[in-house]
């Protein structure tokens, strides 16, 4: 683990991508997870209020997890998360698109039960190859110190 | 479809499971959107602050979903969701977990913008075989008033 919680402070943390996604994949995660019309049948798709077929939420959700688990946390001496304190899904994602992720800190502070840790809250915005925002979260993860996080 | 807004009104709607989560589920899963040594690699996750391995909160999220969908989403009128407005997640998820969902409808109201559908806000938790609360959600869902459904 290379980062710890002193080295993110707020401000702008940096972007990764694209991540392309495929419709075989959206149709894999509907069927496993949200069958609805919307994700998984085209001709009902077209008929719904997003016009043409869209992916779950919670599969863009888990994208993003992935993606940042690939840009930073996956070498941040994290422990997990206690939530998300704001998820809006802004747009829908489409077969083929190229997701774009933003990365913020919004705030950096010593916890104060385990002083050994911080909480580090970061707002990711993904967007698609034009531009369009489709989804907003905000959430907490709790980082070792970097004392805490040299000792292992 | 069943349910339109008008079925749907303040207080509790109801429960559904149990759901059984295997380990080879939690791992598929962590693979693809969430590889994160807690999640993924048993040793390490002994040694991690949940103390063995756990889901991700990411697949406790998606199988909610699969959950609300096959409880009443699948037959209710809904547009989709706007966002989740709370998501807490309270203690791990583990392998063999039986899962049960309580379901409350916090609010119903009629949208201003599009007077055809309502809004409603429903708070679920996900509990367990103990009892214990793994994850709180709560999040609105577009669902067309009883006219715009029988119309189709």
């Amino acid at each position: 683990m290379t980062l710890s919680f002193e080295d993110f402070s707020p401000g702008r943390f940096g972007s990764c991508g694209p991540r392309h996604v495929t419709r075989e994949e959206m149709l894999a995660f509907a069927a496993e997870f949200d069958p609805q019309p919307m994700h998984l049948d085209e001709e009902a798709a077209k008929r719904s209020m997003l016009k043409g077929l869209s992916g779950s939420g919670w599969h863009l959700c888990s994208i993003i997890m992935r993606m940042m688990f690939d840009f930073y946390i996956g070498r941040t001496a994290s422990l997990g998360s206690p939530g998300v304190s704001e998820l809006k899904w802004l747009a829908p994602l489409r077969p083929g698109d190229d997701l774009v992720l933003e990365v913020e800190v919004v705030e950096a502070r010593v916890s104060r039960s385990r002083p050994e840790t911080g909480i580090v809250t970061f707002k990711c915005i993904v967007r698609n190859g034009t531009g369009q925002a489709l989804c907003e979260m905000t959430s907490p993860i709790i980082v070792k110190r970097r004392e805490a996080a040299l000792a292992g």
